[in-house]
């Protein structure tokens, strides 16, 4: 079996780490300057390693290997969130570099064919999953030109500005591939929680989103008297906390639902608010709890509505994502190599956070692996993952990657 | 009885409003461009009727009368909220200019002497009443270097900025007085719906306020499973939807309360929110009641913390500021010009919204004269009164203002 160069693995990771870096963390979101500086080091690394690389019209970066196939595709995204961990989906891009240079340094797995892809804009900067989205041949026509981050920076701007305007998008060679894998952080506590090294990745949750928009009346809070009063603050409680107790009744024991984004207007200690926003995320491995869940949504939000004088509306924030299975064969080569290398210490588990494996599993057979997140802790600054794990990681993946191009 | 001109008087008012307009509405917080430019328009107009006018340190426009007193100081503030309304202060301001200028011109009051006042920062811009402290003695000292406003921006710097830091500031010349008039927007609907034209204040309701805030842990929104979840947000929800219950079984018919301030952070719809802020305000001509209300409060608290995992602490938003019973004096001479003018028109009320008079009072008789304001809106560029509205009540101000002088 090829084994991993550990020094290379790591002085890579911690090179990527360099570009954007805040303190311990790294702000490298999709398109920004640490991004497309992020892209071209990547690019030049996967050309060292053999591969011939291209950046397409999205900043995805696609290492092909010269060998013939059948190929496995490897990688995950190079962005990061606004103020994101180090590791997250840089993880699985210089992973998947390690084991295209660790199988060409053994003549035993030099023929194999094996391509790596750093995709773009997993975070959602501008939409979610969009390297894998377009690769995958699921993005039809050209770019939506009303897509705008936050700062309602256009994307095609951004792609001009990144000078990829005029280039193509990559597709995946129809035929070529025997699947994807994708190693990623837990970004949960499970694993360290029972000194496990390695999750195999049964399923990824569904989700689904919906924003509440409560119409009131803004006005003076002394002088307005509390039965006069359209408080669309006192509404959003209302509902938020109804949601928290409708959901608890309801909930499997996987399910998980948020409310992380409140807006309150005008946002003045003594002004009666006059309109809000708050939104709600929910997830469950299975579609039939998600249906539970909105029709529960439907429910408490027509007895708030009827209690309070303030207009709510619902709209969807996001188009419902189903629980996506992951690929039977490929999970089985990646227990195989877990329990080789680590026996007993994995277990197979469902991923509570949504990753490209999902869109590319539409065209591909796709699975992951997961290595322990310290203390569960990912999209912040202080996300790590310890070197022993990290590198165990990448050893499983590269014999599972082997056994599955020769089994 | 002297007699206001009615043009003059609305020709004053729309020309303040011009400096700083917006629209139908006023931007001229304190110590702003255009607050400067209104009160170095006032401090022509104040001369221009016979005042010893001065601007002083902290922005207020005192005009002085040359008549020998006993005196009676007449005005409001001249500043405005973010997004004001074109009445709010300026009305007491510009009805106390009027009400020199009438006296002035019969020669039956022309001897009365009738000064006029344009506070400084009633709405809080850098600190509530700022004006009125620091003219009433209230403010020992000097101006607190810490005082910011909500962008970080100095009040001595302000002031600085403004021309006033070498400028000392105005006191009210002891034993000058017999009072203080303060008229005013009702800022709420009730003399509307009744089809009153004037109100006499009785008592400006006391207020309290109230910040919370909540620790908890952000993380990630897929993989925290609910029993691992420090969710502020959440918290904070429980903590607002108690307090409306709460405060409902105990409150009195004049009690309003308003959380008009909400934090979440940060704010991401796909992120657990570690961080929340709370503010409550609460209002009640009673303290008995105020004490109920915060005695309630402690409970909450301790109810919500002790069922979520999410540090929630409290600390004082403000200064409790007791409810003021206004000059029982003053108010029947309001009462008296009131039923002359508009006879079983008018109406005896509180205030719920906080006022300079309330701050004047600590040192002189004080009192309050209501107009109506059109849907009770203000603080809101829609805010606005019938013409013959404000006449009326200008010339309720000046004969008011005789009879207290002469009686």
């Amino acid at each position: 079996m090829p084994t991993i160069n550990s020094e290379r693995l790591l002085h890579d990771l911690y090179y990527l780490r360099s570009i954007g870096s805040v303190g311990s963390g790294v702000v490298r979101p999709a398109f920004s300057k640490a991004d497309m500086e992020a892209r071209h080091w990547l690019q030049g690394q996967f050309i060292a390693a053999g591969l011939k690389t291209t950046i397409d019209g999205v900043g995805n970066v696609l290492g092909i290997s010269s060998n013939s196939g059948p190929a496995l595709l490897l990688g995950s995204h190079a962005d990061t969130q606004p103020t994101g961990g180090w590791l997250d989906g840089a993880l699985g891009v210089i992973y998947g570099l390690e084991v295209v240079r660790a199988l060409a340094e053994d003549p035993l797995t030099s023929n194999l064919a094996v391509d790596v892809v750093a995709l773009q804009d997993e975070e959602s900067r501008f939409f979610g999953c969009l390297g894998s989205r377009s690769l995958s041949g699921l993005l039809e026509g050209g770019i939506d030109s009303s897509l705008v981050d936050a700062d309602g920076i256009r994307l095609v701007d951004a792609i001009t500005d990144a000078g990829l305007s005029d280039t193509p998008r990559a597709r995946l060679e129809p035929g070529r591939y025997k699947g994807f894998l994708e190693a990623h952080i837990e970004q949960g506590p499970h694993l360290e929680a029972e000194n496990l090294k390695i999750g195999v990745v049964t399923s990824i949750v569904g989700l689904g989103g919906r924003r509440f928009t409560f119409k009131g009346q803004q006005n003076h809070a002394g002088t307005t008297m509390m039965h006069l009063r359209k408080d669309a603050a006192s509404a959003l409680f209302d509902l938020a906390n109804s949601i928290n107790q409708g959901f608890r009744a309801i909930a499997s024991p996987r399910t998980v639902w948020t409310m992380g984004r409140v807006i309150v207007h005008p946002g003045a200690v003594s002004i009666v608010p006059g309109y809000g926003e708050l939104d709600l995320q929910y997830r469950d491995p299975s579609n039939q709890i998600l249906d539970s869940l909105e029709a529960e949504i439907e429910q408490i939000v027509e007895s708030v509505s009827s209690r309070v004088d303030v207009e709510i509306s619902m709209g969807l924030a996001r188009e419902r994502i189903s629980p996506v299975e992951l690929n039977p064969m490929l999970r089985n080569h990646l227990r195989l190599a877990a329990e080789g290398r680590a026996p007993s210490q994995w277990t197979e588990m469902d991923s509570g956070a949504y990753h490209d494996a999902g869109v590319m599993s539409e065209v591909l057979p796709a699975a992951m692996l997961f290595i322990p997140s310290i203390g569960g802790v990912s999209h912040d600054f202080s996300e790590d993952s310890h070197d022993e794990d990290i590198l165990l990681g990448c050893q499983v993946l590269a014999e599972a990657t082997v056994q599955i191009l020769t089994s």
